[in-house]
C-alpha cells in the first residue's frame, strides 16, 4: 500500500484514461429500470444489485445480498473493506431505485436508455440516485486500483429509498453490529445554487400516506344525483383545504409541536445558500410563494414543517365532460418534518384532523402510511466538518457552503442512529438535473467532481 | 290506412312476433361506440347514423343526414313522414351518443358487446339513450306496418347530447322551418322509484367547464420545494372549497340571482315520486347527503341548483408513494341550474370567483366551456299532460306521476324555443339501468313499456 498525496487530478487523470469502461459502466447500471416502489419492477432491482456485486467484488470488498423476511424483497447489498489498520471506519450510504418515469410522455429520451447530449446524461436516474452513489464508488476504484492505502470501507446500497427503505429498515437489527462507524458518507445532495459544494447541516424528515374518500358505490349521475350523493371529488378537496389556514400555515391541530427552531448561526448560514426569488422563478417557473406567508424563503425551504399534496385524483378526467358524481377520490400526502417534532405524534394529529373533518356520508380512508422519520441538524463545527471543508475547497477555492436541506433521506436518520456516525453529506446534484421529474440528467462535469471529492475524503479519513 | 283501437296487447304481440329481430337491431345499434364527445370515435357515429336512416327509410320517412360547418361534425339525423292530413305534428327528439366507457376495468361485460342477463341488455347505452329512444321507433315501426293512421312525425336524433349538442345547435337555424311541431316527444328519462310511470314536469338545465392550475413548469421535488413552490394539486383542492360554505350551499357570489322557486303545488306532486333516505342509501351505496344541508331531498334533488366537481386531476396516482409538487391540475365541473338562473350570468359569477380566488402564483385557465342551457318547468294542467295520462294509465293502473328531474337534456330547451311544441318527456329508465356508469343495462320489460307507450301517445295524437 502507497500513501501519496491525492488532489484533483489524480481522478480527473483516471477519468480520462478510463472514460469508455466508467460510462459504460454508468449506463449499464442505468438500464435498470429500478422503481424499487413498484412490484413488477422487482426482478430489475434484484439484477441491478447483482450487478453491483459483481462491481464491488474485484476492488476487494466482501459482498452480500440481503432481503428482510417481510415486505417487498428488493435486496440490499453490504459490502466491506478492511482499511489500513487503526484507520477510522466508513459507512457509505446509496440507493440503486429510481423514481417511477412518469409522466413518460414528457420524456424527450427513453427514460432507461440513458442518452448523451452535451455533456450531460439523460436517463431516469442518471442523478438521483445512480449518477451520484456510483460517482463515489470510481472515485475510491480509482484509489484501489492505485494502491491507496485507505480506511475501512463499508457500503449499504439500498433499493428502495423512493418508496420508504422498508428493506433496510427491517434489516436493521441484524446489520446493527456491522455497520458500526465513524463517519456515515451519503452522496445524495445538491450543491448550493450557485454550484458552490454544499455540506448537508441538516434535513427535513419525511412522512407521507394516501387518504381515499368514497361516495356512492359506484359513479353517479350528477344530474339525478346533483344536491343529494355527497361527491367525493369535492369532498377530498374540502378535506384537504381544511387542513390549511388562510395564510397558507398548516391548520392541524398538534401539527408544530416541539418544533425546535433553528439557531441564528444557522439561519444566517442557511441564507447564504438560498436562491433570490427571480433566480427561482427563472429555474422552477412559479415565483417561490408557497408555505406560510410572510416567512422569509430560508425559513420556508429548510425550517419549517410543510404539508404537501403529491397527488389527487378522482372522477372523469378524459376529453370533453363527462357529468358524474365519482365513487370515490384520493390524495396522496407527504409531510416535510423538523427537528424535533414526532413523526407519529404528527401522523396522529394529521388522522385525527382528516377522522374529524370527514365529509359528511363519506367513508374516510388512510391507506400507504409511512409514519416517517425525523429531521435532524448536524454541529456544523464538528471535526468531520472541518475535514470535509478543506477536502471541498480544493474542488472549489470559495469553499463550502452549509445547506439546511429541505428534501429528506429518512433513512439516513435510521443509519446515523444505529451506526453511531456522525453524518456527512455532500452530493454534486443540481436544480437543472431535474430529479423526480422527466428528462433528469446528470453533467458529467458532477459526475468528475464527485470522484474528486470520493478521493479527496477518503484519503482524509485514512 | 285504418285506425283500430290500439291497447297494451299491440306492442306486447308486436314484441312477442318479432323478438329475434328487434334485439338483432337493437343489439347492432348499440355495437357502434358512439362517444360523441371523442372525436377518435367520429366514424363510429357516422355509421350508426347512417344505420338509422336506412333503419327508417322502410317506414315511409324522407330522412338527411345533417353535419354543420363548423365543429366536430357528428351528424344529425332528421326524418319526416307525412301523417293523416288535418293530424298534429309530432317532433320525436333522442340522441344516438354515449358517454365514455370509462372505468374500462369495472365492466363485466364488454361495454360495446351487448349482453343478455336475466332479461336485461347490458352496454354503455343499452339504456342512454338507444335502449330509449330504439323502443318508441320500434312500437312506431309496428304501428306503420300495421297500416295504422298517424300523425305528422319527424324525428331529430343527435349525435352529441352527452357533450353539449354542439352539431344540432349549429344546424337549429337553418332546421327552425323545418322542426315546427305540436308535441316534443322525448324518450331519455327515467320513471319514478316505485317504477310508476313518470311525465317529466320540469328539469334542470346544465352548464359545464374545466378549471386548469398551473405552478412549477414541471413536476419538483416535493421536499426540496416544499414551503416554496406554490402546489397547484393543494391550489385546486382549496379553489373548489372557496366555492361552497360550511353548509354545502354554493358561496360563488351571484349564483342563485333570479331564480323563481317551485309553487306549493309542484312541491307537493314532487315530493310523492321522491325516494325516502334509507331506499336512496341502499341503492346508491350512500345516505342522501349532498347539497345544501337543512334542505328537503325533493329541493336539493329537484329545485334547487348544484355545482359539482365531475373530476379532478393533479400529480401522482399510481402505486405507493412519489413526493412531487405537480405542475398542474385541474378539475371538470358542472351546473345544475334552475329556473330562471341565466346560465351566461352564472357562468361569469362562477368565472369571477375563480379568478379572485386563484392561489397565489398560479396561472388560471377556465377551459372546455360549455355556457349550457336553463332549467325549465312546465304547466301540469296541459292538455298535452292530461293525453299522456291516460296514455299511461293503460300501462299502470296507479296512473302516471310528474317528475320534476334533477338532471338536463340541454337541447329540449333549445328544440322546445324553435319547434314552438309543448314538451313531452316519458321514459322508462331505471335507477338500477346504472347509466353514465359501468355495467348500464336495460330491461326487457323496459323496452316493451316503451314500445307500448309509443303506440298509445302517436295513436292519440292523430
Amino acid at each position: 500500500m502507497v500513501s501519496s498525496e491525492i488532489d484533483t487530478g489524480f481522478a480527473g487523470v483516471y477519468f480520462e484514461r478510463n472514460r469508455e469502461r466508467i460510462l459504460a459502466d454508468y449506463f449499464t447500471l442505468i438500464r435498470f429500470p429500478t422503481v424499487g416502489a413498484d412490484s413488477k419492477h422487482l426482478g430489475d432491482c434484484a439484477k441491478a444489485a447483482a450487478w453491483l456485486k459483481q462491481f464491488l467484488k474485484p476492488m476487494g470488498f466482501s459482498c452480500e445480498l440481503l432481503t428482510p423476511a417481510t415486505g417487498l424483497p428488493v435486496p440490499v447489498l453490504f459490502a466491506e473493506r478492511p482499511g489500513r489498520p487503526g484507520s477510522s471506519t466508513v459507512l457509505f450510504y446509496g440507493h440503486y431505485d429510481v423514481q417511477p418515469e412518469d409522466p413518460v410522455d414528457e420524456w424527450k429520451t427513453p427514460p432507461f436508455e440513458p442518452t448523451l447530449i452535451d455533456n450531460r446524461v439523460y436517463a431516469r436516474g442518471a442523478q438521483d440516485d445512480k449518477g451520484q452513489f456510483f460517482s463515489f464508488l470510481y472515485g475510491l476504484r480509482a484509489l484501489v486500483e492505485a494502491g491507496e492505502d485507505l480506511p475501512t470501507i463499508k457500503i449499504l446500497l439500498e433499493g428502495q429509498e423512493e418508496s420508504g427503505s422498508g428493506a433496510i429498515a427491517a434489516l436493521l437489527p441484524e446489520l446493527a453490529p456491522r455497520i458500526a462507524a465513524d463517519v456515515l458518507l451519503v452522496a445524495d445532495t445538491h450543491s448550493a445554487p450557485d454550484f458552490r459544494p454544499a455540506i448537508i447541516a441538516g434535513m427535513r424528515g419525511v412522512q407521507h400516506f394516501m387518504v381515499k374518500l368514497t361516495g356512492p358505490s359506484k359513479d353517479v349521475h350528477s344530474g339525478m344525483h346533483g344536491g343529494l350523493a355527497p361527491n367525493p371529488a369535492l369532498g377530498i378537496a374540502r378535506l384537504l383545504a381544511s387542513m390549511f389556514n388562510p395564510d397558507g400555515s398548516v391548520a392541524v391541530e398538534g401539527f408544530r409541536d416541539g418544533i425546535a427552531p433553528p439557531t441564528e448561526e444557522e439561519v444566517r448560514y442557511a441564507t447564504e445558500s438560498t436562491f433570490d426569488p427571480e433566480q427561482y422563478e427563472k429555474e422552477v417557473g412559479c415565483p417561490p410563494v408557497g408555505g406560510t406567508e410572510g416567512l422569509p424563503m430560508v425559513m420556508r425551504g429548510s425550517f419549517e414543517p410543510t404539508l404537501e399534496v403529491n397527488g389527487i385524483h378522482g372522477g372523469y378526467g378524459g376529453p370533453g365532460s363527462k357529468t358524474v358524481i365519482p365513487s370515490s377520490a384520493f390524495a396522496k400526502l407527504s409531510v416535510r418534518l423538523v427537528p424535533d417534532q414526532s413523526p407519529a405524534h404528527v401522523f396522529n394529529a394529521i388522522k385525527a384532523h382528516l377522522e374529524s373533518h370527514c365529509p359528511k356520508g363519506m367513508k374516510l380512508e388512510i391507506l400507504e402510511v409511512f409514519e416517517g422519520l425525523p429531521g435532524f441538524r448536524l454541529p456544523i463545527h464538528s471535526p468531520v466538518f472541518r475535514l470535509a471543508a478543506d477536502a471541498l475547497a480544493k474542488l472549489d477555492q470559495r469553499g463550502p457552503v452549509f445547506v439546511w436541506e429541505g428534501a429528506s433521506i429518512p433513512i439516513v436518520s435510521r443509519l446515523k442512529q444505529v451506526s453511531g456516525a456522525a453524518p456527512l453529506l455532500v452530493g454534486f446534484g443540481r436544480e437543472c438535473d431535474n430529479i423526480h421529474s422527466p428528462n433528469e440528467s446528470f453533467g458529467l462535469d458532477q459526475f468528475l467532481d464527485s470522484m474528486m471529492w470520493a478521493t479527496l475524503i477518503l484519503k482524509a479519513l485514512v
